[in-house]
């Protein structure tokens, strides 16, 4: 699959939910298909805009999802099975993680 | 050095530039030279609260860097040799880029 940046489709405002994250140990077998499954729910809620997301090799991702509203987000960061995967990360996947919600008022994309 | 997510310092309300990358090849030595360069000159602006960095295996790379307000990331926006490196950017090292600007509303910190 050709590696892309998101496209977002609206001008801002919208909001974006920066996610970074610092992984336990180097078995992330479980972690991706855990991680892979919540990018497809997500995908799948309303509100939802585009996502972003790089890993590097000494354990630290950055997730950047992008969504229309604060309600949206709401109801993603209530959904059942993100609450079992985040449960989870913290129990077996995470050594630290930050979560900020952030409200986009620019945006702009260069393409060579 | 141990990696750790950026510790910000203050509360929100504080700006985000979430600036997502697409590199054309791998030949990435004087891009890494040219990005840990920028982080350097980047900290030492007024107004800087911190930075996190991710890229993956595919070329795709995530850097958010928080700053106090909106004319700090202007300031750093004009600052002449971070112009120089975005030139170079835009003809050697990225296939396609975007930039967002974002203000940080809520965040949390988790740690094991």
């Amino acid at each position: 699959m050709e590696t892309v940046i998101a496209s977002i489709g609206i001008s801002p405002p919208y909001y974006a939910v920066i996610f970074t994250s610092l992984l336990k140990d180097d078995d992330t077998g479980l972690y991706d298909q855990s991680a892979a499954k919540m990018v497809e729910l997500a995908q799948a809620q309303p509100g939802f805009l585009g996502v972003d997301s790089a890993r590097d090799c000494h354990g630290l991702g950055i997730t950047v999802s992008y969504w229309k509203d604060i309600e949206s987000i709401n109801l993603w960061r209530d959904h059942t099975d993100h609450q079992v995967a985040k449960k989870m990360g913290r129990e077996r996947f995470y050594a630290a993680f930050s979560i900020k919600i952030a409200k986009v008022e620019k945006a702009k994309s260069w393409k060579s």
